[in-house]
């Protein structure tokens, strides 16, 4: 029973994702495919990459993840088929799988990537504007279904990467970018909990807004609070108590959010 | 081949739901999942409790309930499991299964429930706000996969109930209340259809508008005609043929009906 | 392992898909379940139909295709169930399948049809409301669990028909519709590729707006620029490059685009 994943910017309304699956079971009819999101803003790639990170981790050894947020689509990008550690993926090569990459590379996981050039995985005929159909989804099941990497293309070393958002190290602290805004409207941020060391010696400052320490969870204080916490990937997060904090705050992603250590 | 099914409020934005698929597949390989909703309105439990409600009575024996909507993660609120007939269930204690509790009891079902107190059954690390990920979906794939309901923590009897809407008992019939407000703007009640005796015999008030009578289903009036039915869980419903109650009534849930019995 | 492909306008808010996904498993344990989309406009059969009609041609041969756009549940509209050449379709006969059936009647397949009156193979008790839990999901799980078609119910050959928007031929090309807007904001229309034997000979009038020539796919022009494409179905297609055709020029499905060969 081989498990597949899917993250893309399709959206529901239009049977793209249900048309990729049903070109996965022609091919693999045995998988299991999860839905990632398919609301990723229409191409944007670097919240697709974010969205596929944070849930790679948690999938059984041997899964096939499928990416598509694809503004190259029809043009000269490549679609790549990569091997990190236990986990594999199929994604067009314009960065979508930079963070995980990254943090692949610094946990010394072995790596291989190769060109999806090889056309005998593809449908038969290619749109030049669905891909997701077309090469995505059966280089995607052809991998669930025991073809080895290798046989879907060329190696490659030269992946394209995105310019990841990172902390600033300041005099008092950090600088920290809103990366991610969640359904809830909490504030994901870039910057990982183990550097802060003490938390309750911290201090958060998003626009007018100035948040003390680090509360546990979100039951911990009243609704409607404006709090920091720890989220599950351990990043810091902003979030307001049974509320939606991208809406009290007006906070974007991308904007900084001040982290001041009370040393 | 096990059955699970998914209810949450996280949305389909953020990975939520695959990210607990991934958790899932990786203990019951197995497993089928169904999406019931991940729509409800966050942190509204009561809402997630009917959604849960509408849908457990049609689904196979054995099948196991994954419901989420949990303002309390991170806090003492207990993580319960529960065996109610021949379905099952993995909520937060929190009154998620409140209707199907009332229900089961007046229909003398078999009810066992346990805290979900074991972290053998967790993933190894939990975090403090996605229970849903670390602790329910694990809990329920090893219920899916054979290990007994007992085997997860400790048996309690005193599980928190929500304070359910009643339809009143008026001189003239009852005073209702919307429950459900569907997809389509049709306005569900708390109402059970077998208190009309005669479906001719009845009219219902809902603000300035009066309505004569049951019909059959929405093709027997014409569009933009504002109708009562007996929806498909045997309550009594109002709708637009072809319309949205809710949209042109300006219906919100917890509003009261006034159900006349023309005797 | 069978696979059955979910279409509706029901929404993801209600449990309405999740509550068919428990009916179907109950009779068809093994069935993979696609869901092609649940966001058609509420009782909109003829975009129902475009999207059924674009994913079926890429599932496995012996699919079954379940679609429930039925404004006239409840009334005296048939349910129907089809075989066209190698998939199986089970649907309303309010013209849910004039697309494929035009289609495949052109193409030569074999075509079978049913009305679906033996309650043998629905739910013991069917509502006047949600047919798709009743009638529906169990039938096509049936069908998927190999039951055949015959035996679901009587032989019909006279289903409903939609009138579908056809371009109208005119002295210096076409008038094209648009048939679908997509998630993107790309508008499709019914101008068939095959019908533009020089994509450089060209151009379309949208309202005020003026497009030559036809391009290869939406990364060879500047973002932000209105381009005409070949759809992944094979027909002519208004996009904007990285941007949004609808919003951007206010079109709306039915609108005419004026297509002229400049010969």
């Amino acid at each position: 029973m081989s498990i597949i994943s899917l993250t893309t910017d399709f959206g529901n309304l239009n049977g793209f994702i249900g048309v990729m699956k049903g070109v996965i079971w022609g091919i693999a009819p045995d998988a299991h495919i999860a839905d990632i999101t398919h609301d990723i803003p229409a191409q944007n790639v670097l919240q697709g990459a974010y969205a596929l990170w944070r849930v790679v981790p948690f999938f059984p050894p041997g899964s096939v993840h499928i990416a598509v947020v694809d503004p190259g689509v029809g043009t000269q990008r490549r679609p790549i088929g990569l091997k990190i550690g236990e986990q594999q993926f199929i994604v067009p090569d314009n960065g979508l799988i930079t963070p995980i990459l990254i943090d692949s590379e610094a946990a010394g996981l072995p790596i291989e990537i190769v060109h999806l050039n090889n056309p005998k995985y593809w449908l038969p005929q290619v749109s030049h504007t669905f891909h997701g159909r077309d090469i995505f989804a059966p280089t995607g099941a052809h991998l669930a279904a025991g073809v080895p990497l290798q046989a879907l293309g060329d190696t490659i070393d030269d992946p394209i990467r995105l310019d990841l958002p990172r902390p600033q190290k300041t005099d008092s602290g950090w600088l920290a970018h809103i990366t991610i805004i969640d359904v809830f409207g909490n504030l994901t941020t870039d910057l990982p909990a183990k550097l802060i060391s003490n938390p309750d010696d911290v201090s958060f400052q998003l626009k007018e807004h100035k948040i003390e320490g680090l509360v546990h969870s979100y039951g911990h204080r009243q609704a409607g609070e404006l709090v920091a916490l720890i989220d599950a990937e351990n990043y810091v997060e902003i979030a307001v108590v049974n509320g939606n904090a991208a809406k009290e705050t007006g906070a974007q992603i991308g904007d900084i959010i001040e982290v001041i250590v009370n040393a």
